[in-house]
């Protein structure tokens, strides 16, 4: 897991080293006889081309057997599966009911104390280190101030560095991109476990509290994520958390739901916006959704809103050391009745051509800076933890150096009286005017922006009263914008809304400096669409962005501007690269499969892209094959075939996995038969269908644990009860595109290929994931893409 | 189409009649032996119980050939559309993308144009009505009052119901279960034709001003759905409206999605409230969902959003009579910040459960009255007009005759100087206060909800300042609920949301008089929880209706509040019956696909459900058999096997639709071979894929048109360049359920069912939406049913 931000060629060739060496393995063995063979295209009339798939074996076997697996979506209807469904009981149905929405609580109640807990600590910890360093410098002691403000945050830069490099990589950046990968079905090592929760919730309170330019807002994405994935999981065995009584939930199905309402209380937590978190889950995160599970979500992130109102409510006495109000961000924008005219609605559309612009700007600076921080990274993790410092380093000198260099502006009239911009008198903490360095009556507006934390920047930047200098927004925006690029990529749990959000409002308060003669609407008004703009270029959603916007700042009237610079700012930034998510994921080399097929794939057949050996289990199988099979490969799903004398002609009987299989030798040891037999009703009586049920990554039965004599070895065992006899399947002159939407639309993970002519063997090919991915198929028909784009 | 309101069993019975000539007719003709003997489970060598299909196959072949079709959202790849799809330039890409995108802002001009009309039209009528009888009464000509208020309220009411019962049947009722049956895959006949458009837009102007209890949000949705279709369509070949350019869109799939963006579009007009309308679309209307169409959908609203915005300011001036801010509904509701605890949280709940009882008991009575009025409409449509108008009357002597009994209150002290409460001084029009009968100084709270539109009544409902006494509001809660019931399902356009409303806040309002000791939350705010209590109670939405909500009172800070009762409301209803509109769709015999597998199909497999006569063609096959087989029976899909001389044994080619022969037959005349020769090229040639598109219901090629002669009839044609060669497919002995989920999700009209076991024919037969449907598995399977609830 050292190479979490690696590149996709690193990541490539890796594997190909590896599986080169495992498919020679393969080659050598004679079992490999048992191999159906399986020819691309060969069979088909037509006048397609004929392509031999056999050549780039190597490199399909290779990438077939990644740390990546797929997760697994259909509904194993299997005897056992059957049996434990006609003898469920009411009462058990009704258990499972009130089981998941007990659930749905549970995430939403978790969820809101992390998000309460985050917020707490960043405010507590930031609030006392710039009180800190503004007593030093009403003292005029600069240096020490500059010493102490680098210092702490160094301290807490380190402490976030060293919880990601060491005890849970996977926890650093966003965690969005790897919340959607699961989600579309992509089960990479450990990052939803929980050392990656405990490093989430800790990295980012020690990270957002340390100055980075990063937000909070991905992180708790995760968080949310990775709390549904352990309370699904039914706890953690290694931590000893579990709970018996979760097995119903033990298959992909629930916890893709549970983890889709951990995700949407995540946003949910991190802005107070439980409808934008539900539509964030909706729209970004989720590939599968239904009805029932959008109130599933809703319900979740009712419950967290009503739980963090509650504790904010508790801690309105002041019963929280510096938390206040400013904590979970609920930024009163409110400013006065937009009425707008044509003129302002040319304004707004010119704000967002140019937000979306800059937005894959953003996109494509993030991606470069990532495959080169992937070299730095890949280098162990003490060059990680020094990266970060860097980056440290040169984020505090921002901060603390730039607003020196600029000018104190006398306050404006209407608050000298009152504190809010005088210099003296206490913690200059939650002022709207900073202190810094400036005569009295006098302030520093972009102290104001720089040496403040992130939510407080935002929000004066959003306030239309706070009135800034054209040089303060040009070197704040241009400060944030560079710093936020080369701040994601470290490693520490990183947000990616907050600097966007920076950079974006202040872009919008320039362009209000600009502009403002041709429009009526306010500053801060610009600031809100600026950072809608920014929004919308980088990540590239619609509703639920304009939803989280709404109800940050608490003004639907503000709702038509809002939708069109989102829209404009999108489409002008789809014209040029994908959203910020997509490209990390791709990055990364998560096997995404796209809701739509690749055009090229209309004039491929399914059998065209068939290409790794075949192997197959008869209905009745002798234990020393399988454990070959199970040694010689590493694929997760095997068609099983009834044979003569079970049946009159080989015919298709199922599809058996591999974990089944596992469990069914582990557990069978003296039930095997001499003969073969039908000995299922023996099986049916040892098992119950929970016991195949699947466990949480890591945690199966191992093919180590297995332990067959030689005797047993020659023995056989009926694989009729754990066969899922209804498997999907497309006949091999079906088009690769129409199959791909069927993948695709039902979750599947294997997708069996019968054939279309009589006499043959009654199953082709299996379609995995791997087998739709561009990288694969283009590499077998390069010249499939050639025409149309 | 007079039995719009008539229910199942009237429905089943007439088709079944029909239908019996016809499967007689067909068992007559010799032609039957060319049909492929398919029998249920019969070759299954499991211990399922055999069952004979055959005996109920009269019933079946009948249902299956009802007027009701279903849309196909597959893609037909045949040779024809492959060829097209090479051959598009990236000019016509980019022009079919601009094209949607330019439909999509369409939609939204036209559905904003008509959501301001309706509600210019609406206040103006209502106004000048409401404004008349005033007069009257303020000269105490109480008798001449009510003459006026009653005649003008009948020929309103006589206006819309002859709209409806004369020229479109369709436009009657809600519009939002038609909606919901359409994007289901359901396609009735004229249910989104021109001239319900017609009927649903000065229908419903005219039943909102008759001062009916009716709502214009279900009518909107049916309108912006209508327009969708219209533009869809390339016009209405009828009316002479037709677009050449609109080509592209001729299929399910594209209709489909532009009609999702017109209910979003209706939604968003009704309530201005354009975040709200996207989430209906997805929550409540539409089957399918994509992440595009999100985005589409909401561009869709986002421009209606602006529109109406438009027209509201250029109406400001009082160039448009009547039409105030009242029109286009959006209560400032504005409360004190409500500062909740526990006891205000238990006093919520209670309020969601009692609103969800009565509000399942709505439904169930709205569902009772509506089989009564079946009886009375089907008799002609004069009853039906004569229903309508004894319903206006009752409304009427409701909305006059109540106020008048009772009694007059003092003004609030602090109204006295303004002219809120004065009896005098011109039109009482949008006064909130009703000086009904009453002395000077006094007013009739009674009045100022009964004797006005039915927006302003919410309005008043919705204000915290407004005082009822405890009888206002139970006469009127109790006349709403009732006269709301008995209105529904009479033959005007009817929405359920504003009656549902007006009861809920009146309910709520009546709870705030009960519970007020027991909570700190104001009677405004209990009228809104009220009217959502009830809204979850009888519509099943959650996320959507909160946000609705929420645009329409313009207060965030409710939320949390507003989801508690949401949900509340919606799981205590959810244990009586099902959603209000689900229940009419049911009631008019929708064969509506539930997004899940009924349990019991777990136990079946796809062969058993199979019943009809399976007609087959070969791949290059003789006219006259084409002709015979399209008049025997009324399928839209046909199996196409290749046999030999031109494969080596009969094989799998794929399915060809009954359109797209009529179109190859209709065009080929004279190029039919004399020989069974493979012809394809010729046929390519002369044909483009556009050729093949879907025209609109009712406007394809009908078989009568043919006109092929005798000699013709033993000529062959090649039906491969127009077969689709990737159908989807099932194994005979896959279950029932998850061929089912497959058929559901993927959209498909045609599921092939290919056996298992060599050396039959290649297709044992074809499932259907009707296949499907529990009517027709359980009475195939009586007792499947039988255990598992």
């Amino acid at each position: 897991m050292d190479r979490e931000h690696e590149s996709d060629e690193r990541y490539l060739e890796i594997y190909e080293e590896k599986e080169k060496e495992k498919a020679a393995e393969i080659m050598r063995e004679p079992l490999l006889a048992l191999a159906v063979g399986v020819g691309g295209g060969g069979m088909n009339d037509d006048s397609r081309s004929m392509v031999n798939n056999t050549t780039s074996q190597l490199a399909i076997v290779g990438a077939k057997v990644s740390a990546i697996q797929s997760l697994d979506y259909e509904i194993v209807e299997n005897d056992l599966f059957k049996q434990d469904w006609r003898s469920r009981t009411r009462v058990e149905i009704y258990q499972y009911v009130v089981l998941k929405w007990t659930l749905a609580l549970l995430i939403g109640l978790f969820t809101a104390f992390v998000a309460f807990f985050n917020n707490l600590g960043v405010e507590n910890i930031a609030g006392f280190k710039l009180l800190l360093t503004t007593n030093l410098m009403l003292k005029h002691k600069y240096y020490e101030a500059f010493g102490v403000f680098v210092g702490s945050n160094l301290i807490l830069a380190i402490g976030a560095g060293v919880l990601c490099a060491y005890i849970a990589p996977a926890a650093a950046g966003s965690g969005i991109p790897e919340v959607k990968a699961f989600l579309n079905g992509i089960d990479a090592h450990s990052i939803l476990a929980p050392s990656t929760l405990f490093v989430k919730i800790f990295g980012s309170i020690l990270g957002v509290a340390a100055g980075f330019v990063v937000g909070k807002e991905g992180p708790m994405v995760h968080t949310g994520a990775c709390i549904a994935n352990l309370l699904g999981q039914g706890g953690s065995r290694k931590y000893k958390l579990t709970w018996k009584w979760l097995r119903y939930f033990k298959n992909d199905r629930d916890r893709r739901d549970l983890i889709t309402c951990g995700a949407a209380a995540g946003v949910a937590g991190a802005f107070r916006a439980p409808v934008g978190g539900v539509l964030f889950a909706l729209e970004e995160a989720a590939s599968w959704w239904r009805s029932a599970l959008l109130w599933r979500t809703f319900f979740t992130t009712a419950v967290l809103a009503m739980v963090l109102r509650a504790l904010i409510q508790f801690c309105e006495g002041g019963k929280c050391g510096l938390f206040g109000k400013g904590g979970l961000i609920m930024f009163d924008v409110n400013s006065a009745k937009p009425a707008y005219s044509i003129p302002d609605l040319l304004v707004v559309i010119f704000l967002g051509v140019i937000g979306g612009l800059l937005g894959s700007l953003y996109n494509y600076l993030v991606d470069k800076v990532l495959h080169t921080y992937s070299i730095i990274n890949e280098r162990g993790r003490i060059f990680k933890v020094v990266l970060v410092m860097i980056i440290s380093v040169m984020t505090s000198c921002i901060r603390f150096a730039l607003p020196m260099l600029s000018k104190c502006l006398p306050c404006p009239v209407a608050t000298v009286d009152d504190d809010k911009c005088s210099a003296g008198a206490g913690a200059g903490l939650s002022l709207h005017y900073k202190d810094f360095r400036c005569p009295p009556n006098h302030y520093n507006d972009l102290a104001s922006l720089l040496f403040t934390t992130n939510d407080n920047a935002i929000r004066n930047l959003f306030i239309a009263d706070n009135t800034f200098q054209l040089s303060t927004l040009l070197v704040f925006f241009v400060a944030i914008y560079l710093v936020g690029v080369i701040t994601y990529g470290i490693a520490i749990p990183s947000g990616l809304f907050i600097p966007v959000i920076l950079a974006g409002a202040s872009y919008g308060r320039l362009a209000a400096s600009l502009l403002g003669p041709f429009t009526v609407l306010d500053a801060g008004l610009f600031g809100l669409l600026g950072a809608a703009s920014f929004l919308g270029g980088t990540m590239r959603m619609t509703v639920s962005l304009c939803v989280i916007l709404l109800e940050l700042t608490n003004d639907l009237l503000m709702l038509p501007l809002l939708m069109l610079v989102l829209l404009i700012s999108k489409t002008v930034a789809d014209c040029f690269n994908k959203g910020v998510y997509d490209q990390i994921m791709h990055m990364k080399g998560m096997p995404y499969l796209e809701a739509h097929a690749q055009p090229y794939m209309r004039h491929l057949v399914a059998s065209d892209v068939v290409s790794a050996p075949l192997f197959t289990f008869s209905g009745i199988e002798k234990v020393g094959k399988i454990m070959h099979v199970l040694k010689m490969t590493r694929h997760h799903g095997f068609p099983v075939i009834d044979e003569p004398p079970f049946s009159d002609a080989p015919e298709l009987c199922g599809l058996v996995l591999r974990s089944h299989l596992l469990v069914l030798l582990k557990h069978s040891k003296g039930f095997f038969t001499r003969e073969g037999v039908k000995s299922g009703s023996t099986i049916m009586a040892r098992f119950k269908a929970h016991d195949f049920a699947k466990a949480g990554l890591g945690r199966g039965v191992k093919l180590e644990e297995l332990d067959i004599s030689e005797e047993e070895m020659e023995m056989y065992v009926d694989l009729h009860p754990i066969t899922n006899t209804s498997p999907y399947t497309v006949v091999e002159t079906m088009s690769l595109a129409k199959a791909a939407v069927l993948f695709r639309e039902l979750g599947l993970r294997h997708l069996l290929i019968v054939p279309k002519t009589n006499g043959r063997p009654p199953i082709v090919g299996i379609l995995t994931r791997h087998d739709f991915m561009p990288e694969h198929v283009l590499g077998l028909f390069p010249h499939a893409n050639s025409h149309n784009k």
